[in-house]
Parts: C-alpha cells; structure tokens; sequence
C-alpha cells in the first residue's frame, strides 16, 4: 500500500478509498470533449466534513494534487483527472440539511443532486430554480462549481445568485465559513460568490445555505415559427424591449428542431428556419401569450401556437429538452455556450451558420434566447481526425465571434480545460494576473484541480 | 507647491485640485458617527478614466494612501480621510453613458446619482431597484461599494445583483474590465462581485455596466397595527412562509412613530407596540394585501388598513421614510445595520428592547422587516461623555446579540471604521486571513483605504 493510501485510511472508512484501476478509471474524466484527462491515484468517497479535512491534510502534506468530483455531468472538463491525483467524489455527502420555509432556504452538503432538492422544497411550496439540463443527475456541488444555468434563468438567474453561504474545506484542510443565511449582508468581501464558478480550484464545498423562492405557477408556453433567424431574434428583443418577463425563452435553429424529429417523431415544423418557444408563470400567461405573439407575429413569424394547456406545454418544452439527445445522434458533439448581449444573438446564430458552411460541419443552434446564451452544437465523425480538427477549429471559431460581439466564452458551462485558454484571451493580461492572485491566496501550493480554469 | 500636488498637476487641470484646508475640510468624512477622520494633503476631482489612472499612478509612486469618496452619505465611515491621503472624489465622474433597453442594462460612470440613474431609466420603462435611504445625493460608486440595500431589496435583491460589470482603476494606476454585458456569464472568479461592498479598497470603480428591470406597477400600501413586536413579526414569518413576495415589508416599533408623529403630525396610531407596512407591485395588489391582512390579524393585528390608493400608499411611506430624520431631532444618532435570519427577527427586536433598558438609552427600531434587516437608531446626548459610551456599548452589544442570532453585523451600510473590529469576530481567523491576502493582491503597498474593512 502507498503511504498515500495509508495516511488516507487513517481516517477514512476502508470502502470509502478505491485503489483499483478498474474502478478508478471510472472516475477520470466528466463529459467534455476534446479534454484530456490523467489516471488518478486513487479515489476517496468521504461522508463527513471532517473526511474531507483528513483529505485534503493528506494532500498537503504529500503535495498531491486533489480534483473534486460531483455527477461528473460537467461539460469543460474541470472535473478530468490529472495523473496521480486524489479524486474527491463529493457523491456521498447528499444530505438534505434544512428546509426552511420562513427564511426561504435550503442547506444541503455537495453531493445532492439538483432534482431531490427541488422536489423536496416542492412539498414546502418552494422552488429552487437553477435547473441545468443534467438536472435528474447533477449535484448541486457541481451546479456550485460551475455556476450553473438552465432554462429558467432568463426570469430567475443562476446558480450564483442563489448560493447565501458555504462551508469550505480549504487545501490544506482548515474550514471555512463564509457567507450568510440571512437575505441580506455585506460583511467583508464576497467570497461565497468567489467560490461560484471556481470549479473547486479554491476549495471543497462541504455544505451550502441556498435560496429558495416560492413554486412558480405552472408555465403556459408559446411555439412561434420564423422565416429566419434573424426575425426570430427580433422578437426576442421585442419582447425583452417591451418589458415582458417570460419564464423561458428558447430558440431552436433548422438543424436542431430536424433532429429533434428524427428522434421523437414530434412533427415540429420543418420548413422554417428557427423555433422560438416562450413561456410564462405569471397569473394570467393566456394573456401574456397573446402579447408576446402579436410581437413574434410583428418580426415575421409564420406561425404562433399556443399551448392550450399543461400537457401541451409539456409537449413543447420536452422537444426542447431533447435537442441535445437529438443532435448527439448524428455523430459525435461538441457543445458551445457562448452568451452574447442579447441585442447581437442574430448576429451570433448567424455567424455560426457562416462557420458551419466554412468548415463544411453540421452545427445546430439551441439558444436560451432570453439570456442570448448560445449552444451551437457542432457535430463530427470522431473517426476523421480531419473533421475532428475542423471541429474544433469551428468551436473555437464561434468563441471568437461571441467575444467580438461583446459576449463571454462561457455563459454557464464554464471554464475548465476546455476553455482555458480562451478564459485568458477573455479576461486579458490584467484580470488574469489578479485571477492568478487570488488563486495563489486559497491554494498557495497549487494542490485543487491543477491546471484548471487559469 | 508639495512634489505630490506638483506630481498631480502634471495630469490634471488646475481646479481639479484642491488643496486649501478650508476646502479639502468639507472631504473629511461621510455620515457615520464614533468615527475618527483625518486630515486629506489634497481633494482631486479627476473627470476621466485617464484621470483616475494618473492620480493613482501618482499614489503609487509617491506610496500616498488614497481615499475614494463618493456623496459621502455612507453610514460606516468607509469614506474618511486618513492624515496626508489624496481624497479621490468621483462625483465629477457623473456620465450616463448608455440605456439599452433590450439588453437592459445601464452603463455609467461611478459620480451619477442613484434617483438620476432612476429617473433616466424610468423614461424607458426600466427600473434600478435599489433605492438607499439618500437615493436622492448618494451616487452609483458609492452604493458599488458599501453593497447598498434599501425599501425594495425583500423583492427586488441589492446592489450586488445588479452590477454586471465593471472598469476598475488599480492602485497602481493599470485598468481592468471585470465581468460582461451579457445576461449570463462564468467566466473565470467573479471578480466584479468582490468589488461590491469592498469599499474602496480593492480597486477605484471608473465605470459600471448594471442590470435593469421592466419598471414595476406601482406599488399599494397595507399598514397594520400590532400589540407587541412579537406579533408583528410572527405576521412577517406567516407572509413570508405562505409564498408571497411583497414589494416591501417594513417595521416601525413605537418608539419611532411617535419620533414620526412628533415631527410630522402624520397621526400615526401611537397605541400599538409595531406598525408594520406591507406592499405588493403585483397585478392584483389590493388581492394580495386582503390575503397579507387576513396573515396580519391571524398573527394579532390589532388594526389592518390597506391604502385606497396610490396617494394614501405614498402617504403611509413617507412615514417609514421620516423615521431616520424623526429620530435625530430627539439627540445625537447612531444608526446601526444588524440583518438576522427573518425566523429570528422578533428575538432581534426585543433583544433591542432589552438593550435599550440596560443602558437607559432611547433605541427606536426600524426594519426592512422581510429582509431581517433591523435598523435600531440609538439615541443619546453627545454632550454627555457617559451617556455617549453607553450609547457606544449598546450599539456593540446590538451586534453581538445579531451574531448570536445567526445573523450579519451589516445587512447593507457596510464595515468601513465603525464595525471593523466586528467584522474580524464575525468572520473568525481563517476567513479574516483569506480577506486580507486577497486585498494584497489587489493592493499590495496598502495605499487603497488604508485601515478600513479588514
């Protein structure tokens, strides 16, 4: 046995450290493409804060690099192992701690997955509203580390703005309390914000206070068809312009909604160039509909549908859950997430259709339109490293376009390994040094998920 | 002519400088009381982002501490000169440089005035919510870096949640541009949040691009009168838990009505123990507010009065607003800034009470009750050195008892001179030790602020 292993099972329960490469290989890397990934050395999978300590004690008087894991559902891979790491799997730690319907807020450890949570508050009346794609699998550890959005965020924002206070082991295993559970406080700089999106570069998040709202009404959702992109993105900003605040807003370009067919046999049309759905929660969404669809019909569109109902809503929203599904059905994917000022998403989805035609590529765009956030799916023949090439020259050609239109790399997927370097391009010489600062500040021997983010 | 004024002059005109003692006296100090303040060497008045950046070039080389100030209206004395500093005034710096109502955002520099930034959005539909006390002379840099609340924050959140982004000059004199346009972004650590409510001390905000909202309906007032504070504030947690989201829920124990009645003949009830103010912006207020009144009575209200109308609504606000002015006719004042979790409001303000018998001190108590954000303005005969340390004791024990109800020695006026000593024992050792090494970072010669925060 290493004289890793055996510091780790001084305080670690047996079946909490796995050492086989059968079982550690399992725990390499998340789901991005195009990323490296290292064998770790082991695997640890504690269930106490004072584990993780005993973790991250270890590390740092070994000097060994430690990635903390949550689902692994992550999408730039900030949770890839690097060679002869300690993997933390956060998993085990998935006690809901409090519910409180008074302060509206939830504390919970890391390794609750987002969709317990919210169904738990649910029989308070209450919502937690990120609701990532990967909701059903992902923690919220991970929704933490990445800052993670969704659907929704168009009317309730991002994971960041729900986080009030974190526990935090810190790499050389002291405990960090930061934050708040009270609505508001602004004692000492915000470095429970600093940990949001950190991809646990500056430390372990071991429990969280999280904001809560109360359940929404139920969503009322509007399908409108549009001649081109460009119209549909009209009406987006006609109906941001006009002071509605939808509850969702998704723009579904040609490619992604024939996809989306082929798979589901939805019978979505076909014949137009981009799919805007719309919704609200509001007390009267029939009204707010008909509003919102006298503006689609306004910018040109050919067709607006109410939903009549809950199922029908439903209906709407599952194509739009299935876009990604859809697309990674045609061949290997690499999914974007550039946001833009929600005033130059044409030109975004535009010049995405440009790079796709450049590099002779299918990319498809889905976009939560509302918050000009895009994901242009680029899709390739993993085989041909030729294409593979093209690919990723195209993905990285739409994070050009999307800094030249005033936007930002990452709108919610974050940074990882995949962007890396296309963060310090983004934050510029200046930011990047202070990034660099501070990270030295939480991890001055460079021990928490290593070659990450900056 | 000092090498330091001489130095200044070379990058700024002439009256853009000002050393007269009679003069640069008027900078000595915001509005917090128990504060010391020094002497300024100079007052400059740069209009320019090259202006900001010469000055602090100048600092840098000369190693002169540096003072930003704004409307110095703020509470904590984060804006008082140290002996020999530079005081830096933004108010010249007083552009609003953009409105994009489809983006909804704003773009400005850091000298415009809250109500202005209001009103100029207003014409287009939009709304800047936070709306601090001296939203009327207080400017955008200084609401940036005290992390400012207000009347609207139980719905609408504070000042952090609207800065997207920001031009920061730094102490020594390079610019960095944190954060993004878009509504969405994860880029790297959220740099731009750790400039709110820093005070000064990381960085000079040269400009700020912040979130908008559609303007909100106006809103309709119910009052309710209480026979203790308790039921009040059982009436607060009933709202609360049962899922409505009121524009604003303010709280006024009697010891501030009658400071109210006293100055304004407003006839405010001054039998009841809590008035308490309820608000909604809701397409249906007066529904809301039967339901808020029926919470109110089953908690105890002795007498519920909803608004007819939007007059008799700006009518029973105007009280809530008087209530600071009202208080200091009565002696010399100390506002403190205690936020608890809203579960634990009534402990706070009977806790107050409690206080206020102690030390035999007047201590009129108002909340931004939905926040748990209390507000208890002690009062006290400055001439009278003994009645001044007790009034000084019982503000301190004021925040220990916020402590020890899990709350924030500050819910939204900031640290600055008067609550730095509560602010180590708030964030204990390992996250005082974090605070500082990340102001080293920023500020390594300790020339932003010196002495204040952390």
């Amino acid at each position: 046995m290493s004289d890793l292993v055996e510091l780790l099972l001084e305080g670690l329960p047996p079946d909490a450290v796995a050492t086989d490469p059968d079982v550690t290989a399992a725990y390499r890397r998340d789901m991005a493409g195009f990323c490296d990934a290292g064998a770790p050395a082991v695997v640890v999978h504690p269930a106490t804060v004072e584990q993780v300590q005993h973790v991250m004690r270890t590390a740092t008087r070994l000097r060994v690099p430690v990635v903390p894991q949550g689902a692994r559902t992550g999408l730039s891979g900030a949770a890839n192992a690097v060679d002869g790491c300690i993997v933390l799997s956060l998993t085990k730690m998935d006690r809901i701690l409090d519910i409180d319907p008074v302060d509206r807020t939830a504390t919970v450890e890391p390794g609750v997955v987002n969709a317990v949570l919210s169904r738990a508050v649910a029989a308070h009346g209450l919502a937690y509203p990120p609701d990532p794609s990967s909701w059903e699998s992902c923690t919220i550890g991970g929704n933490i580390g990445t800052g993670s959005g969704g659907l929704c965020c168009v009317k309730y924002g991002v994971t960041a703005e729900y986080v009030l206070g974190l526990d935090v082991v810190l790499a050389d295993g002291r405990l960090l309390r930061t934050g708040r559970r009270t609505a508001k406080g602004v004692a000492g700089y915000d470095l429970t914000r600093l940990f949001v999106g950190a991809e646990g570069t500056l430390g372990i998040v071991v429990r969280a206070v999280l904001a809560l709202r109360p359940a929404p009404a139920p969503q009322l959702v509007l399908a409108a068809e549009f001649p081109s992109t460009a119209s549909a993105c009209d009406a987006v900003c006609a109906v941001m312009a006009s002071g509605h605040t939808p509850s969702l807003m998704e723009l579904m370009d040609r490619t992604t909604v024939r996809a989306v067919n082929a798979m589901t046999r939805m019978g979505l049309p076909e014949t137009t160039e981009a799919l805007l759905l719309v919704a609200f929660d509001t007390p009267d969404p029939a009204a707010d509909l008909d509003a919102v669809g006298e503006l689609c019909r306004a910018a040109g569109a050919t067709e607006v549908v109410p939903a009549a109902d809950a199922a029908e809503s439903d209906l709407l929203l599952e194509a739009r859950r299935q876009a990604l599904p859809a697309m990674e059905r045609l061949g290997t994917t690499m999914i974007d997430d550039v946001a833009v000022p929600r005033s130059r998403l044409a030109e975004m989805i535009d010049g995405v259709a440009a790079i796709a035609d450049r590099h002779g590529l299918t990319i498809g765009v889905c976009a939560h339109a509302g918050d000009g956030n895009t994901h242009p799916v680029v899709v390739f023949d993993a085989a041909d490293p030729a294409e593979a090439a093209r690919a990723r020259e195209s993905f990285d050609a739409i994070m050009a376009l999307g800094l030249e239109l005033g936007g930002t790399i990452t709108g919610e997927h974050g940074v990882g390994l995949l962007k890396k370097e296309w963060l310090a391009r983004e934050l510029g010489p200046v930011g990047l040094e202070l990034q660099r600062g501070i990270r030295s500040v939480f991890d001055p021997l460079g021990l928490l998920n290593p070659g990450k983010v900056v």
